[in-house]
């Protein structure tokens, strides 16, 4: 038994500070680093990556709209030719500080209004995977389950990696609680850690109705934005290491 | 004898253009390509890279300070480890649109103040080097004879190219008439072409008081910015070719 | 008899340039000024403001979604309190460097994909004009005959005006032949010129079935971009003046 | 008796936060408010704005370098058309999100790289004053003591006010002393709160000799960035307010 813990990281910029890379590190596999689009600087992002490194985390590309103010999380109606430009673009910058850290960039993560909107947006789907595909390192996409983006990905010779998110609330279908709805997200530690484990080792998670729903996933998406959230993912990768399940990243 | 040519361009920003980059390639044998810090967007550093490939033109990095407004002409007091990642960010990125256009960065060349600050400035010049060095592909520099980024390239293990240009006039000194002073840029191409052909088949040009400078380069650095530049660039190449002179990369 | 005409002015950004604004200014009423959020650095800004005034030419803020590298073309999803902030904000800085040209702000025209989404797009058709209630000078609004806006503006207490489109065919509904269809644009100037007298003096314009159709228009939207966008508009204040119609800002 | 205290404020960006306005607000009287070049969005910056109205306290518009990357701490060679303008620009930009808040602009105060180089630099310092005299409202400049900028703020007949630093030490000639140098900052609040006692009600401070030096000042700086530091801006005003001393803005 085995899973991939991943966290987005390197999300300060310039003398702005996002979350706590170096509290976060040690309790994940894959590490999703922003790569100077949404947020991230070149120094903030190449210390980002020495703190991977030196713990042993795999560094995948965290890639979003060019969208500073709006740290990516805002929908951006750009051609597919300049969002798969973009996001190669991405790749190589990050692939350079990796290179310096000792690494190289071993996944892609879409970030933020890119990862929802190519949920269902095809043109913008393919213009990430066509972006990605460019970049020539047959790099694996992690992506939410039912992601349009992952037919693309599989399309293009791509591996498509279906991750599912701690702290979220899933429907009897296997999707999200909608933030707007009850349930959407989850506060106990506990319930979230034993939650993976069942996740990790049955591949079933608890529904809001109570049910058991099948949920496909190689990794398992943990916060390190707030001191709660450290210590929420530390909690989730004791669990399932005292549940024998191994932490590996998938890339 | 052989000799460069070398340009800048991909200097367009969004649906802004500047320069006229299709032009000028037929004439270079070396294009100087901007990587978004001080201009280019990634889908005109893409096209740019395509049309150099198209060309049979070696790509080399065109790094500059973080600043679209100022296109890199205005000295910034960065860090040297902010300027270093800087530098680093920028050839990551235009190495994977590069890769994708079926080429591979094979040279870098700073921009603007950038390139004139590292004549002097121990740090900035330290830190360029560091940048290139950490990209790990032993690329060379093209940069000004007399730069003190001279010597550090060549400290690290890095081959410092020097450059002349086509149309600026020489001190008896070797150096470049000032634009402050007459004399500082010829228009008259056919002077500027002889003199080009003197200097790659004799290494001396002329200078503004007549006498004879020996002025070591490698490269020629012509402007395309302009129908008249582009021409005077297509009469540089046509003269050095007469004159048996080889136009070919240094990378 | 009286009508104004507008134009896109300002967009050049450092060291590119867009438009010719010395050489659109003798055929215009009003200014259409990019603020800096889609084009527009302070300097230029200023200079197109003292050109304006200089031509005695209206001063509009040309207000657009924060998105340099899109030029303001792309529908950029932000928040209905971060739109209207970013427009009021845009409009501050306007008016602070037409102060300094002895001008002041006089309407608000939104910009590019701003311009098409508030069409349609009520939230952010109502956050534009909260924004610019906000400043609170009253300032008119130009938009698309039909925009959502333009009852927002009503509603909120400002007067919006409906412009026509020089050089762009119509349907028998009024509406403007989209880009997609044949006749959405017009190239001949003799053509255009004699539209707009007719649009002026009768109020109809000859939609693309040859039917005319009424549009109720106090403002005409003419380019000024390209040698040939300069010289229509020139036809058009010359065919206009000859028929009678005097140029002047509706604001 | 009377002093002003001011602090920095406004300085988040996007998802970015930094110091804690809310907090700092009820220590000063004066809020140094960003206005988008170094730090602030639209959205941020008029909740700034309205918090400061509702602690009645004056808004200045803090001016800086067009530089978020470097959060305006660098120096930046801009020309002093380009600097003038940029100053302009913020301030017109800031005059709007306030005025949206029921209040106007009273100062400006320059920041981080842009208030240290107007103490020596005269074409900035120049450029700074001639864009704060472009606005138009006489408006009083916060400048160290001894800056050039008081100088030219005077010949353009703006007035200058000088400021003390709380936590900093003080050289017998009056100066700041050096951050490389011991002595440069305090951190005891007890001490400082007592320090700006004697500032405000005898005209002096103790140097880092221990003697006395006489200095100048109409307005305190203390900081809010961080818990520590608010903890010390409330215990400076009621120091001050115990030894008698009105805190009200100088503007």
């Amino acid at each position: 038994m085995q899973i991939d813990l991943n966290s987005d990281v390197g999300e300060s910029f310039g003398s702005w500070t996002m979350g706590d890379d170096d509290a976060i590190m040690p309790s994940v596999s894959s590490a999703n680093v922003a790569c100077g689009f949404h947020a991230g600087d070149p120094s903030g992002i190449a210390a980002t990556c020495r703190a991977a490194v030196a713990a042993g985390v795999s560094i995948g590309a965290h890639v979003g709209y060019r969208d500073l103010a709006g740290f990516g999380r805002r929908f951006l109606d750009c051609s597919p030719t300049e969002l798969a430009d973009d996001v190669l673009y991405q790749i190589g910058a990050l692939e350079a500080l990796a290179g310096a850290a000792g690494a190289t960039v071993r996944y892609v993560k879409p970030h933020g209004a890119l990862y929802n909107t190519i949920v269902h947006h095809e043109e913008h789907a393919q213009a990430v995977i066509d972006g990605i595909a460019a970049f020539g390192a047959d790099l694996p996409v992690l992506l939410l389950p039912g992601s349009i983006a992952l037919e693309k990905a599989e399309q293009a010779g791509l591996r498509g990696v279906a991750e599912a998110f701690a702290d979220r609330g899933y429907t009897p279908e296997g999707t999200l609680v909608s933030r707007r709805d009850s349930g959407a997200v989850l506060h106990d530690e506990a319930e979230v850690a034993a939650r993976m484990v069942r996740l990790a080792t049955e591949g079933v998670v608890t529904a809001v109705d109570g049910s058991d729903v099948r949920v496909a996933a190689e990794s398992i998406c943990v916060h390190g934005d707030t001191p709660g959230a450290v210590s929420m993912a530390a909690a989730v990768r004791r669990a399932l290491e005292d549940a024998g399940v191994t932490i590996a990243s998938f890339a």
